[in-house]
């Protein structure tokens, strides 16, 4: 059937417009990727969690059977593009709900969002003394009086104004420094970076550019990279931006991107796409702010272990096998060219040291911004991400955990889940039996609901009586409850003029209860292993991409936090990005920030005997043990029936 | 007469056999220096100090007229290589006193006595700690008790066995450390430089290399290039080796050097040579000695201004115009590859740091390697090179100056003079009127006369009654005396087999006399200058490459070094290569290098008021004022007549 030469086929998706040209026999995902088109892919595109769906409009295709889809679908077209080949010329639809993004560039306006939540440390302020600093030098020229070389005398000079009792200067700048020197009339700014105890001067140049001198923050999360740009002569933060990761086709999961890395030796693939990323944040906030590329200096990135890894291309093989090992959890600085990021190419990199494998820099980063390093009563953080990272403690030591639980709040794993961007429900109130108020972000049409729209919904039905203890729907004669491919589901919003109907499944609740059950119990771990007890925690920090209207009484409602006064509870939104751009603007905080990592103490769940007994516990609404809940316990739930032998 | 397309020419050079095709009217020296044969030339080939002569035995040439050559030689078509064209193919003789070498790479076997001179320390100990150290680790390789990350495992291994507190890795480095330390098991060698106040890892290998650890001491002097290989195990210097300055051949002192390079734009050949230079010493000693050159991990230089200047290609231009202003004194460690060395592609090259334009590394070197530095009482140090530099002072003290009287001792500017290389004379011994005893080094034929052997002539024809105090020659019916081309001259050595007749000339006696005036009159300002006495010199360092059969005594007797005990007078050698040695064994040695040259002062002579004056009364047999030097009132040259008003 198939000639020598390989034929050439058109794909076309819509809405997005984005037109593609494979050989005949190409799976459609790779068609996909291939022009940039990110769908989403839980499983990496081995055709098991169903992310990928795509309507085929007009062509020929070959699909493989699966059980991921409806008759309905079947019926229409739907299929997954992992499990699809090419045959012809396509027209393909991308389900809005799915695709990742429309467009080359994947700058979601809304993804704003995440970036504009508040990030300064709360109640620790640090010294104004950026990682990389411009000084405006004004020098005595040479004379027979004072014939000090020019080196010797950028020295003095620059530390005149700045405490560096140890420096280093590269080959080049020496090189160039006379005629610098020499045609400003010994007037020139030099740019001096800190790296470790040392500083370098990095740059020289002629006359005053001391007032053009910019910071990147970056916080490189598994599922979106967010940016702000900082303007280190005023300490302002000055534009922000997000965009997805588009690492995401090759798995919503970063142990999932290591394995399709190494089965396909896409490492290198994996850097380009995040510098890539990283790249295009800059490059935008840039071009708005009308600043140049190479009046940015630094660069500080955020993040957990695998994303830093990948950035850097460091070995992440070993961080998905015991014992578990990273390259490294403080990585040194680096000239940002060498890796590819674009900003002046002596600028530097640093990242924020992380503290093993599974609590990254962007957990340190949330220490740090929280400041509850610094406070001497007990804090406890908790950033829910696509993992869930737990610390407790305070100035005099601190402990850390990571729950593999999922990344269900972050919409994966839940039939209408999504992240927290346009036409997202963030807010759900239950109104009576299969009717709920809703709040949109961007008051758009609803395509999903975000992670604080689904931790409404769980506190919501439960404390109303829809689902009991257990997340079963518990009264059959609900007018909300219906039937789906999936068994039973709940209708939240209803069909309307072609929007399909948004729905929760009992499959959807019980992914939601196994991420929030992870959550507790590693608290409950930490705590216990600490005799920490719930009146001695001061504060309770959650931290995450929920979206803005996040409800932290919910949060103690369905038992993901532990049961403290509402007033102790703060949702601070991403302290990874906080913590970063804490860093950049001062050298001792990041130099907090690698004593905090050195000192945390961070606990291997998998190895703890109890946290599966805590996990199985935590699963139930609030949880098996009532009494670890007592503001809940007057609450509707009390109410539902309680399957037999789970209040110990 | 010339056609379209030039002529080439064949230029067959005598006695080394080297041939070179040029365009017709190619200037000879140009031929020459596109072969590498390095013909003296201290004008640079301006034609005007007639050191570039050579015989054209075939051939057709144009010669410029000059009054440079004796009748004689324009008989005998002895022409200045600089201002004679070729015309045909030529055969050229090239005298063995002027041509540097005979062979491509110049690697004179006598200059091993340059380099043997004694060189450590005298008296003053460091810790043996050299800059660049291979540590064998030997890891617990991680495991779920300790899944520290692969960085800090190697910092905290490399911890164990030396004080780091701040460190810095390379990207490259830490990209393959997992791979390095998971094929080896967790046993591998780091290889750790010291840069500033920090200690970067320059390497990781699999297993135990720690046993092949070199480093090569550099002098770059103006005129030899000296190189000692050091095995970093044992700290012994198991090898030596020395080479002509290439650069000679764009002028013999650095000044010139620096004009050529100007007017030619020829910085980077500037640096090509001294890199190459630098180069073939390594590559002789290192396949000598069977180091492999990735086994060589450091080199440390010492070398005036000048020379660790071009040697960077760092300006220089400045540094011959008034206020004489250099790059960089402090010249911070950078990877030997950056400028071509070739040693371990990532191996670190060191300089000493210097003290000014005019004093340089070499300098430092003295200090640090004659121990004054930390002498309670006053030393005072004398490098008589192509300058004479000197250094006064104890540990609490340090002063310093240059004085540019002339290489004459180095043989330049002497009729006869040659370097300390084969068949110069080293030791004269007068025994009668125009009859001497005389020793050549390596017992060859006498071709001419190093420093200690002029320095002995000056001595012994005073001491005698031959010259007066003046330096003329006082007795008319010498047998010895004889008239040349310059006037009158003294035999020394008669012509013997074909051999021409060793003579020394009322101008070499002139030029000599001006060296040691520069360098007494310098001593005098800086005695004065700290009000030091001449009882308080403890003692009294002669450095430089003199010969090794240097008569002390003799350098008091003409008024070049105060007179004091010979018993304090104490000849080193050269002491540039023995501090570079020192530092490169301890790096403490060379944070005291550093402080010595912070602490140092330097004296400019040219803006010295006195120092005319004293280089005048200087440039008398010893000195117009005799009272400075009672041990030689009573000699011999009390008997001379004195010219009048000469005794202040």
């Amino acid at each position: 059937m198939e000639d020598g030469k390989k034929k050439r086929c058109l794909v076309h998706f819509s809405p997005s417009g984005l037109k593609v040209e494979v050989e005949k026999g190409t799976i459609l995902l790779d068609a996909a990727h291939k022009v940039g088109l990110y769908l989403s892919s839980v499983c990496g595109g081995d055709g098991y969690c169903g992310k990928c769906k795509v309507a085929i409009d007009e062509g020929q295709f070959q699909a493989k059977p699966t059980g991921l889809l409806t008759a309905d679908e079947v019926r229409d077209n739907v299929v997954l593009a992992c499990q699809t080949k090419v045959l012809s010329d396509l027209m393909v639809t991308v389900p809005t709900t799915h695709a990742l993004d429309t467009g080359r560039i994947l700058i979601d306006s809304d993804a704003h969002r995440f970036s504009e939540m508040k990030g300064n440390g709360h109640g620790t302020t640090f010294p104004f003394d950026p990682l990389v600093r411009k000084l405006y030098l004004e020098m005595t020229p040479p004379s027979v009086q004072d014939h000090t070389a020019d080196h010797e005398r950028l020295y003095m000079a620059i530390r005149r104004q700045i405490d560096a009792p140890l420096m280093q200067t590269g080959y080049q700048i020496l090189q160039k420094l006379p005629g610098i020197l020499l045609n400003s009339r010994y007037r020139a700014t030099a740019t001096v970076g800190r790296r470790g105890g040392t500083t370098e001067v990095i740059e020289v140049d002629a006359g005053d550019h001391s007032r053009r001198n910019f910071a990147v923050a970056v916080d490189l999360g598994t599922t979106t990279v967010v940016a702000h740009l900082v303007d280190l002569t005023t300490a302002a933060t000055v534009d922000t931006e997000a965009t997805y990761n588009s690492q995401l086709n090759f798995g919503e999961d970063y142990i999932r991107r290591i394995i399709y890395a190494e089965e396909n030796n896409a490492f290198d693939e994996m850097q380009n796409r995040i510098v890539q990323d990283v790249n295009n944040l800059i490059m935008t906030m840039a071009t708005r702010q009308r600043v140049n590329l190479q009046e940015i200096t630094t660069v500080v990135c955020a993040g957990n272990t695998v994303m830093v890894h990948f950035l850097l291309n460091l070995d992440t093989r070993r961080i998905r096998r015991e014992p578990y090992v990273a390259t490294a959890s403080f990585v040194p600085p680096i000239r940002a060219a060498e890796i590819g990021v674009q900003i002046n190419k002596r600028g530097l990199l640093y990242c924020l040291p992380g503290v093993a494998a599974y609590v990254g820099s962007d957990i340190v980063g949330g220490v740090l911004a929280t400041g509850m390093f610094a406070k001497s009563g007990i804090c406890l953080l908790a950033d829910i991400g696509t993992n869930g990272e737990i610390v407790l403690g305070n100035r005099d030591w601190l402990v850390c955990a990571s729950s593999s639980a999922g990344p269900a709040f972050e919409g994966s794993g839940v039939r209408h889940g999504m992240r927290a961007g346009a036409g997202a429900i963030e807010k759900f109130t239950y109104l009576g039996p299969g009717r709920f108020n809703y709040q949109t972000i961007g008051d758009r049409p609803p395509a999903g609901i975000c992670g604080s729209g689904l931790l409404d919904l769980l506190a919501e039905l439960h404390t109303h009586g829809v689902i009991d203890r257990t997340g079963r729907f518990s009264e059959d004669h609900d007018p909300g409850l219906t039937y789906g491919d999936d068994g039973r589901q709940y209708r939240l919003v209803p069909s309307d003029n072609g929007r399909q109907e948004i729905v929760i499944t009992q499959a959807d609740i019980d992914n939601l209860l196994r991420s929030k059950a992870g959550v507790f119990a590693a608290i409950r771990v930490l705590m216990e292993a600490t005799q920490t007890r719930l009146e001695d925690l001061e504060m309770v920090f959650l931290a995450g991409g929920f979206g803005n209207f996040l409800n932290v009484r919910h949060a103690v409602t369905i038992g993901m936090l532990p049961d403290v006064p509402v007033e102790r509870i703060r949702f601070v939104g991403n302290t990874s990005i906080a913590g970063a751009k804490m860093a950049l603007l001062s050298r001792e905080a990041l130099r907090r920030a690698e004593e905090i990592a050195a000192s945390m103490t961070y606990f291997d769940l998998m190895s703890h005997t109890g946290y599966m007994e805590e996990f199985i516990r935590a699963r139930f609404l609030p949880h098996t043990d009532l009494s670890l809940f007592p503001s809940v316990r007057g609450s509707a739930s009390a109410k539902c029936k309680v399957g037999s032998g789970i209040d110990q």
